[in-house]
């Protein structure tokens, strides 16, 4: 098992002719010692003791299904087994497909937040490959880099030609967790705006080979949402997308999460940074460029600009919302869309002076059984709670039955952000599993129930 | 079994010394036929065939614990029991302690969302008993008026003479809810804003008898958060306030369930609609009088208004999120208080004159070891997002490490809103006990995950 301890210090290029050779830093190398603990999982009902007479009794098995042995250590060491038991953790895979700046902060928060998700959640997160465009994919965990050919280059095994291959690949060597559900594949690829993909390839392949699936990437939800969520169903897995509209404000778990039963019936809002940055600065009487080359200086504007300023962002996020929480099937196509010009500032400027605010206003309605989806810079009175939203705050008003309008507001985007939304969906499948896998709760007196509170239950309490 | 399904038409006082006999509006009704389902639950594990030697072989056993026969129905029978799958809903058990305005739409709102609650949540509700300060504790459900004297009132037993005594009577009568994680207390009790009782010791009461707290009741969190979760941990069951803070709009349950791992250094807020109400009506040149007579006859106005005027409802609510949020162990006499008073308004006016805003601000910090809260009258920027709360509209914005600030605003408030917060905690003690009692997820091969998932994840997807 020495072995596995190994950790990886260099990563070689697959299938794309170059024989780049790049080191992978600390941040990345979460593969450390933890085999012998993967292993231990796959006896998850074994008591861990042998069995006397090679099948245990009824009444045993019985127990041990239903009725907790006292304390609460004792029974998670006869849940989990002994070697789960020392360590209290549970590892889940991640398949990094896309690993530009938000997959890296991914990474680096997933170092820094290792001690909390393993104290409070009893999570621990390795990544097993990772799969960019330039180099291909690559397993990143030395188990499976000893699977491949045996003095061959750290890659995807023979065969393994494009990155949807290379996610499939990952599925078979990974069965193991997969079939557990405890691998994630982590998307977040560069988005093509016409079509979606190759994001919404990535996320069929990792859903029918037993992975979760998070992603960042609006192009799935804006596209295939309600395809992709029928997919997620069937093979009994979850597809998050915290991070595709306003980066870690919870707006999609906000409404599963944290109200259900309600039913939302319309929503608006401001959802790019790059324009609202624009419209704000243009008021004060800075010149359009200058305010879009601060934005690409800091990173914040798409690669494409032409995707901010046209309103293709805005439009793809209002398909997103509007396919998830009005229950829509649109595409990014399918919404109304106006975006800013140069042209716009002296708009900005009027509507400054009289006591009003020009946004970019992205918006849906349910008109009878019809989605009204719309993206379109629009004066708003002073006092609306869009026109507050200064430089690169975001915010979405959501018009709901019961609760009347509910607001939710982000006062400042980051790359951290953009990481915590997808750690944050990390969370929300890691405590599912768990939560699942936990054993049934008590039944017997409450005299009993006192003394041993199951261990999962102490982590959701606030 | 014919006597079950009788409705109450009326119900009669206890120990008061008066004999008020009273209609139950329709509504309130909740406790139809469902007795034979709720007896069909008390065997949960038992597949509902008779054993044929009086005790299963350990593989039969291992089988129904682990492995789910194919086809979600034919698990579901395995796991509930034949009148279970019939119905396919859990009954949870309600014990109202305060019948005001906001448990009356409660109740109402049960009724509206009951085809929602069963279809989506798989769950039923019926009240088993209510308790009144004026009327005492009064069994509602025919199935524990009977248990009383025989021809007596349907009224809690001998020996109750306080509200305190009928908790626990009606947790003792109803154990077989209790144990299963199937009883729940809605306390929504008048606020003693000195002592936070009696709420306090209803809460403390219904859990050590096994029962699930939910409280729209500010006092219990403000005063003794600390103590009530962990007498939750230890009784294994949930303390859910919701409704406390800002209606059903989710803050304490945005924070738990979609802001895992995230630390909330700070917050400020409006969280008092009366005074922003007022506040706001001054600037217009409206005098504080007449905002206050506004208030009072929409109802949104304490019964007492000073405790609204003088800042003691913000102060709770402050208590209350310091407690939760910041980790605090503060009471609303530790929260520095300036309320406000007709003179505010001239500040008011002339605020709005320099565009500026006058709100009050609740707010806490944590300054090393110590939070420092606070609610007094403040003067902000136009652009402050709390600048722009006009009229009722609430709004507090979390500072945090990872996220940096995240604000939910609310636009408007109403006895509904209320009412849906304790709806929302109900639901999500239901989705924990019903995921907690699925069968573990299949581990078999992904062919047969995807043929048949759990029908309890079905739930949860958006």
């Amino acid at each position: 098992m020495a072995g596995c301890a190994r950790r990886p210090v260099q990563l070689r290029a697959a299938g794309c002719g170059r024989d780049r050779v790049r080191a992978l830093p600390p941040s990345d190398q979460l593969d450390g010692a933890g085999h012998a603990v993967a292993a231990g999982e796959k006896r998850p009902h074994r008591a861990g003791r042998p069995l006397r007479h090679g099948r245990p009794s009824a009444d045993r098995v019985r127990r041990r299904a239903h009725v907790p042995p006292r304390g609460a250590q004792s029974r998670r060491r006869a849940h989990c087994g002994p070697r789960i038991a020392n360590r209290g953790l549970t590892t889940f895979d991640l398949l990094l497909i896309g690993y530009g700046n938000v997959a890296k902060r991914f990474v680096s928060l997933l170092e820094e937040q290792r001690a909390t998700l393993a104290r409070r959640h009893g999570l621990r997160a390795r990544v097993i490959g990772i799969a960019t465009r330039r180099s291909g994919g690559q397993y990143v965990a030395p188990v499976f880099r000893r699977t491949g050919p045996a003095r061959g280059p750290a890659v995807a095994g023979a065969g393994v030609r494009t990155t949807l291959d290379f996610v499939s690949d990952a599925c078979v060597r990974d069965a193991a967790a997969a079939r557990k559900r405890r691998l994630v594949m982590i998307e977040t690829t560069t988005l093509d705006i016409a079509r979606g993909e190759p994001a919404i390839s990535h996320v069929r392949a990792a859903l029918s080979g037993g992975a979760h699936v998070i992603t960042a990437n609006k192009g799935p939800v804006a596209f295939a949402y309600r395809a992709l969520a029928r997919a997620a169903r069937r093979a009994n897995r979850r597809f998050l997308f915290e991070g595709a509209v306003m980066d870690g404000v919870p707006v999609f778990n906000l409404v599963r999460e944290t109200l259900p039963g309600v039913r939302i019936i319309a929503f608006r809002g401001v959802v790019n940074s790059t324009t609202n940055y624009i419209l704000t600065a243009m008021e004060r009487g800075r010149p359009f460029a200058e305010a879009l080359a601060d934005m690409q200086a800091q990173g914040v504007a798409e690669a494409d600009a032409s995707l901010d300023l046209d309103g293709w962002d805005s439009a793809a996020k209002t398909a997103a919302l509007a396919n998830v929480l009005l229950g829509a099937a649109i595409t990014p196509l399918d919404v109304e869309r106006m975006g800013i010009t140069p042209e716009t500032g002296r708009l900005a400027l009027d509507a400054r002076a009289a006591g009003r605010r020009l946004k970019l206003v992205a918006s849906a309605v349910r008109v009878g059984r019809r989605i009204v989806a719309r993206v379109a810079p629009e004066e708003l009175p002073g006092d609306d709670l869009l026109a507050g939203l200064d430089g690169q705050q975001n915010a979405i008003i959501l018009r709901t039955d019961l609760l009347e309008e509910i607001a939710v507001a982000q006062r400042s985007g980051s790359l951290t952000q953009t990481a915590y939304a997808l750690l944050s969906d990390l969370m929300t499948i890691a405590r599912d599993v768990l939560n699942r896998d936990a054993p049934a709760p008590p039944r017997g007196t409450a005299r009993a129930t006192r003394r041993s509170p199951p261990p999962a239950r102490r982590r959701r309490s606030l």
